[in-house]
C-alpha cells in the first residue's frame, strides 16, 4: 500500500505536535504540506519536519492534488470554513475538537461532508488513552455491573490568555474544556437527557471582563436514568489533573494518575512527588494513537472512529450546560 | 475533679460503641446507666460494661439524680422526645445526628434547650477525624489559598434494611447520609445559599417500594459564591468509601484513604489490597474523640463544640436538596 | 472470672504506654501497682492512672501478694534480675524485647522460668500488627506459593541519646532494632542458618565514640535455603519507616504504609503527605493487642504466644550478625 | 548536518526495538543496513523498516563504506568479535550490555577501541530513564544530604529459556540482570570496594541442571564506606518490577512505579490494578533516549556518555559477586 499524503492545516501548539507525529511516527503516512495563516510559522514547521511544501492559505493546500487527507488543527472559529472547503476538495478530514461553536455551524459542516461523501473523523483523544480504553473494556466485560454514575474531573494548570477566554472565541470554560468530559460520558453511559450547571469566576477575577468563568460543576442525567458529574477548573496550580470514575452496581473503575516522574522524595518536609505538567505529557500517547487511527481508517476504508454526530452530541451538552448556567435551571436535551 | 456520671440512652449499634467508650476510654467519665426501650438489650449492654443500672424507659434514667449528662443515641424519630425530656431534667445532652427529621421539631428542641439553659452538643464525628481536622488546619493556614470548590463523597457498602429506607423513618438517602457531607461543607466553606439535587433508584430496585433512592448528586452554591458537590451512594460493594476535597486558588487538599490493612498483594491477578469495611473502622477514633470532647466540654464548662444551630443548618440543606430532587429545580436556602 | 491483678515494672516511655493500656483498655485486668527505680516517676504514673500502690524497688512489688502478673518494661540490662525475681515470686511474666544482651543471661532466665513453672511471654509487637498478621494469613493460605525471600526494613527517625547507643547498654543497632526484623523473619520463614552483616557509622559520626553504627544490612540464609535481607537505619529524618516483604514463587506480600494523616496536599511544590512519626503511632494497636493477648493467655491458661525460645532465637541471630560485622565474614548459626 | 548512517548488528528482540527507533525516531540518523546471522531475520526486519540493505555476516555490514556507526545488539558471547571488527573498520560503536562475559575479553575490546581511536558507547538504559535521571539530579542538588545506602531491586516476570540460563551463555543471574543494578549503584554512589552474595535456585528447580540460580542478594560496600543492597529474582509472576532507593543523611529518593495502565478497579475482591508487563514497557522511553544520545554524541563529536570503563567496572562487580556466591565469603574488588 502506498503512503497516504496528509496535509496539516494549523501550526499552533497542537498543530506542531500532530506535525511531528505525521512526519515521523504514523506508519503509512507522509506529511506532504503544512498550512498556517502565518506564512513564516507554516514554513518554519515545514522546515523542521523536512516537509517541502508550506502554505499561508488553507485553500492552496487543498488545491494540492497530491494531498489525500488533511488534519484540521486551526482555532475552533475557523473549523467551519476549513472543513467545508476540505469537503469540497474531496479530501479525508481529521478535525480537532470542538467541531464548532454552534450547532447550526456543525449541522452545515456535517451535511456538506455527507453530501460530498468524504471521510470525516473527529478528535477526542481521551478515547485513545490507555486508561480510558481499559476502562471501557472492563465496563463492557461486566466488571462493575451496570454503570449508575459517571464522574469526570478536568483541571488546567492555569488560565488561557484572557483574549482566548472570551466565550465568543473559545465557547467558554464549559464548551472548551467540558466537551472532553461530555464525550467520555457518552462513551460510557449513553446519551444525556438533562443537564444542570453551576459555576463562578472564583480564581481569576480578570476573567469577568470577558464574561468567562474559571470553575464549574455540570450534573448530567442520562437517558438511562444514570447520573453524571463533571467538574471543570482552570486553577490546578500544581499541574494538569484529569480523572474519571465509572460507578457501577458491582464496583467502580477509577481512571487517571497524578505523578509524572517515577520518583518519590522522603525528607523532613514529608513525602512528595511531582504532578502531571500539562496535556501534552498526559495525552502524548493518546494523541499519537488518535492520528494513527485516523490514518489507518482512511487507508483501510474503515468508517471513522469518532463521527460528526459524536461531535454534535458533545457540543449539544456543552451548550445546554451553558444555558443552564445562565438561566439557573436544569435544561432538557431532547 | 470528680468523675462525670453519664447515662446512655439507646443501645443499638452506635449505642453499644458509645457505651464501650464511655465505660472504658473517656477520661473523667463514669457510665452510670443504660436505657433502651428493649429492657433486655439495655440490661445486656449494662452487664457487658459493668454498669449497675439499666432502664427500659428513658424517663427513668432521666429521673436518676446521680446522672449529670446523657448521650442520646436512639433512632432519629425519638430524638425530639428524649432530648426535650432531658432538657427538662436539666442534664447535659449529647445528641447523635441528625437532630430530627423536620425543621419544626429541631426548632422546638433548640428552643427548649435554650430556655432550660442546658448544655447541648450535636454529633458530627467527621469533625473529629484526623483527616478532616488536618484539612481544616491546612485551609486556615492558607495552604491552598481561598477555597473555591468542595467535593464530598459518601458511599455505604450496602443498603440499609428496606424498612429503614422509608424516608419517613430515615429522612431518605440525602438526609440520612448527606447530612455529614453538608456539615463538612459548612465547616470548610461557610453557609449554603442554593442546592440542586439529582438522584435515582439505580442499584436496589426494591427501594422504590418505599420511595427512597440509592444514588444522588447534590450541588451547592455557597453564600461566598464558591461551589460544592456531594455524591451519595448505597452500593459501594467493596466497602465504605468516604472522600473529600477542598479545592482552592493555590492548591487542593484531598481527604480520605482506601486501604484498611497495611498489606498489598502482588500476584498473577495484579496488585491489590483491601478496602475500608464500614464506618466503625473508618471513624472509630473520631467517634471516640467526639464523645471525649463532649465530656471535656461539659466538665470544663466550655461551650458545645457543635451546636443545635449547626444541626439545623445541615438539616436545612438536606431538606432543600430533597425538595430540589422532587421538584427538579434548584432551591434557594435564604 | 475475677480480674487479673497486674503490676507494671518500669515507668519509662514504653512503661507509660503499657500502664495506660493496663489501666483502661485491657478487659479483665486491673493495674494494681507500678514500680520504677525512680520513686517519683513510679508515683507520678500511678497517680495519673488512678493506681493506689507504687514502689521504687521491683522486689517490693513482687512481694505484693495481691499481684498475679507483671509486665517487665525496664531497660534491657535489668531484665535478667527482674525476670528471675519475678519467676521466684511465682508471678506470670510479660517481658519486653530483647530478652537480654547475652545468650548466657537468656539461658539462665529461661531455665529458672521453666524450673518455677511460671507463665512467661515475650513481647514482639509486630506479631500483633494488623499488617503482619494479615501477611501471615495470606502466606499460610498459599497466596504467594512458597516464600523464597524476606525483606525487612526498620528505620528510626533519629538516633537515641549517645549514652544509649553504647552497645554494652543497647546491644548496638543490630540487636536493639534488628531483633524485631529477625523475629518477623522467623515467623514467616523459619530458622536462620547463616548471617552476613555490613554496616557503618555514616550519618552520626559522634556514635563512633561509643562504638555503634547507624546503618546496617544483614543478609540471612534460612535453613530452608530461602534468603533474607534486613536493613536498619537511624536516620529516617522524615519519620518512622517499617516495611516488610515476603517474596514467593507465586507472588509477593508487601507490608507497611507511609502516610499517617489521611490527607494529601496538591500545591505548586508538588503532591505531598506526612509520614508516620514514630513507633507509638505505627504500633499503637499492636502494643495494645499484645498486652491484651498476654492477659488473655494468663487468664485462660493458654500457652504463651511468644516464648523465651523465640526470644533466644532472635537474639542469637542478632549476636551472629554482630559477629559477622566485626569479623567481615558470614557466620553460621547451627 | 547530514544524517548519520547507522548499521544494526543483531535483529533479535532488542535489535528489532533499536531498529524501529533508528528507522523512525532518532533525529539525524538513517538506518542504512541490518545484519543478523540468520539472513531471513535480517532481511525481514530490513523490509519492515524500509531499509534496503541486509546482511548475514556482520563483516559485510562493516565493509559497507556508507555506514558510519553500528549498534551491536548480538548475543553477549558475540560482542567481542563484532566490536573488535567494528573498531578495525573505524566505525562508531554502540554496544548493548554486558560488554562481555569476562574481564579479559573486555580488556582486549577496550584496548583495541582505544588503539583505533573509534567512538565507543555502552548501553545501560536506566541511565536514560526519567526516574533514574531525576533521582540523580535530586541527589546532586543535595536534596537528601550524603547518600549512605543504595537499594536496587530487579525482578523478571519469568525465567529465560533454560539454555540461556547456562551461566556460560548469559553469565548467570547476577551478571545478566545485576549488571544494571551495579551500574546504577556506581552512578549514584561511586566505586564498589567489597561484595557479598547469597542466592539460590528456589523457584525453578530445572535451572539447577545448568547451574544457574533464580534469586540472589548482593551486598555492596562502596569505597566511601556507604552500603548497597541488590536483590535479583526471576519469579515476579505479576510483571516486571524495578525499584531503587538512594538513602541519605537528610532523606531518601525512591525510584520506580508499579502500575502500567492508569485505572484502578474497586470490586468485592478489593482494590486492584495491573503491573508493568516487561522491560519494553518499563524502559521504552529510556531505550529511545539512549540510542538518540549515542547518535547525538557521535554527530556532535562529544565523548561517549557511558564508556568501556563503566562497562568493565559493572562487570567486575558482577564477577566478584559470582565468586562470593561460590566461595561463601565477601570478595574485595581492589
Amino acid at each position: 500500500m502506498t503512503s497516504l499524503k496528509v496535509g496539516l492545516i494549523g501550526a499552533g501548539r497542537l498543530g506542531r505536535m500532530y506535525g511531528q507525529y505525521l512526519a515521523h511516527r504514523v506508519p503509512g503516512v507522509t506529511l506532504a504540506a503544512v498550512a498556517d495563516q502565518k506564512p513564516d510559522v507554516a514554513q518554519s514547521l515545514a522546515g523542521d519536519l523536512g516537509v517541502a511544501k508550506s502554505y499561508a492559505r488553507h485553500e492552496d493546500l487543498l488545491d494540492d492534488r497530491e494531498i489525500e487527507a488533511v488534519a484540521v488543527v486551526t482555532s475552533t472559529s475557523a473549523h467551519k470554513q476549513v472543513v467545508m472547503d476540505a469537503a469540497r476538495s474531496g479530501k479525508a478530514i481529521f478535525c480537532e475538537k470542538p467541531i464548532s461553536l454552534t450547532l447550526v455551524d456543525a449541522a452545515e459542516m456535517i451535511e456538506l461532508v455527507a453530501a460530498k461523501g468524504v471521510f470525516f473523523q473527529m478528535a477526542f483523544q481521551r478515547r485513545f488513552d490507555a486508561g480510558y480504553l481499559a476502562a471501557k473494556k472492563k465496563l463492557e466485560a461486566g466488571a462493575i455491573g451496570d454503570p449508575v454514575m459517571f464522574t469526570s474531573i478536568s483541571r488546567d494548570p492555569y488560565a488561557p490568555p484572557i483574549e482566548f477566554c472570551d466565550p465568543k472565541v473559545s465557547g467558554g470554560l464549559i464548551a472548551d474544556m467540558g466537551v472532553h468530559d461530555f464525550d467520555a460520558a457518552r462513551m460510557y453511559m449513553g446519551e444525556v437527557a438533562r443537564v444542570h450547571a453551576i459555576g463562578g469566576t472564583l480564581a481569576y477575577p480578570e476573567m469577568k471582563s470577558v464574561g468567562d468563568i474559571d470553575n464549574a460543576i455540570v450534573d448530567l442525567v442520562f437517558e438511562s436514568g444514570a447520573l453524571g458529574a463533571v467538574q471543570l477548573s482552570r486553577n490546578a496550580v500544581y499541574g494538569y489533573d484529569i480523572r474519571g470514575e465509572i460507578w457501577g452496581t458491582k464496583g467502580s473503575i477509577q481512571i487517571g494518575y497524578d505523578r509524572q516522574t517515577p520518583i518519590r522524595m522522603f525528607t523532613r518536609e514529608g513525602i512528595s512527588h511531582d504532578a502531571v505538567p500539562y496535556f501534552m505529557e498526559r495525552f502524548e500517547n493518546a494523541y499519537l494513537a488518535q492520528i494513527q487511527n485516523f490514518a489507518e481508517h482512511v487507508r483501510k476504508g474503515l468508517p471513522p472512529a469518532i463521527t460528526g454526530a459524536d461531535a454534535v452530541a458533545a457540543l449539544r451538552v456543552s451548550l445546554a450546560a451553558n444555558q443552564s448556567l445562565r438561566e439557573c435551571r436544569p435544561v432538557e436535551l431532547s
